[in-house]
């Protein structure tokens, strides 16, 4: 398998990175079942992918196929987290603690994948002060101190939308470039980060969108 | 603007879906605004939008722009909303309610956006029989028998990965075709129903991929 760790990467569709995902989680479980290599035709099969697909999103990044064994699955899974950046422990800053912060603190999923929330932020009094799991509520007036003093990487935006730019503008001016945001608000964003909108009414609109057309 | 009510829709890319909603939330905007027409350029310079998609986006369903003039703002709210299926309500059950499934609950953007939750299921005794801003909360065991004496037509799964499955199968026997997925679990999908995965971990993922790069 040719690894190329210092490889310039060329802009790669979304789409592509999000695949990527997809198959480190198929190549975690592969790798639980104690399957050694696999072809991309059994890797599509098994998990209802299409392997023209997962050729060429992995040729992307290099050949990591073998001919006529496949590709070695734990080697493969290793290659893609590290190309995702999963091979490391990043510290987030979860900024609201509400009903959905809280959904997200306790979302399994984060710390599995190598996302831990390390300082949450909040403006409730009641709030502030407290431990969740040893991680402390700050106040949200120290926000832009506080994540440059604990070196926080990635921002999660989880407050009510009118506050939502404001907290990006503080999140970005302390050294975050990259930001998840859930509140329904378009963010003005400068150009140097990243920001990813979780609009979870648009999920129910493409849903709506087949059933209004009756196409399933 | 030509109107086509009974168009039939050929297969339209899910990307197009997704960028119709944010069109049509852009326009509720504009007539917020007291804004009659404007043109592709001007709605997508004040959006930060490409103006070449949105007339091909819109061109999948009919022609709607005016010579010399561009778009009649209220006219193609209408047009995208009809299109969405947000013209109408949508009755939607929400299986699961803990943390995620609370936060759900409270996410306004739902019932803006024309789908009113109007049954919550869980299996905790505690929760059972409470009503929460005149939503039953039911039991999980009579969820296949509700969700069709109700005739809810979207299913919102917040339930842990392991029961996933099984809500999905029931949810499709009571009728239910459309699904919004949110346990971190792959699920076997029957071919006539829509299941929308929303997998919060890959948005974290997409972002460290492009911090792991470098490249904002």
């Amino acid at each position: 398998m040719a690894t190329r760790s210092n490889f310039k990467i060329p802009k790669i569709p979304e789409m592509t990175i999000r695949r990527l995902s997809v198959y480190a989680r198929c190549l975690i479980q592969l790798e639980e079942d104690g399957v050694k290599t696999i072809s991309s035709q059994e890797l599509a099969e098994r998990f209802n992918l299409n392997s023209a697909q997962v050729r060429k999103d992995l040729a992307h990044f290099g050949e990591f196929g073998v001919r006529g064994i496949g590709y070695y699955v734990s080697g493969l899974k290793a290659e893609l987290q590290r190309i995702l950046g999963l091979d490391r422990e990043w510290q987030v800053a979860l900024v609201g603690f509400g009903n959905l912060g809280s959904a997200l603190f306790n979302y399994k999923g984060f710390g599995k994948a190598g996302f831990k929330i390390s300082a949450i932020f909040d403006d409730d009094p009641k709030k502030i002060g407290r431990t969740i799991d040893e991680v402390p509520v700050l106040s949200l007036a120290d926000l832009g101190r506080e994540a440059k003093a604990r070196n926080l990487q990635i921002g999660i935006i989880a407050v009510p939308a009118e506050f939502a730019q404001a907290v990006m503008e503080t999140l970005v001016a302390s050294g975050i470039k990259a930001i998840l945001n859930f509140a329904p608000a378009r963010l003005k964003v400068h150009k140097d980060v990243r920001v990813k909108h979780v609009d979870l009414s648009i999920e129910l609109e493409t849903l709506s969108f087949y059933l209004a057309q009756g196409i399933r």
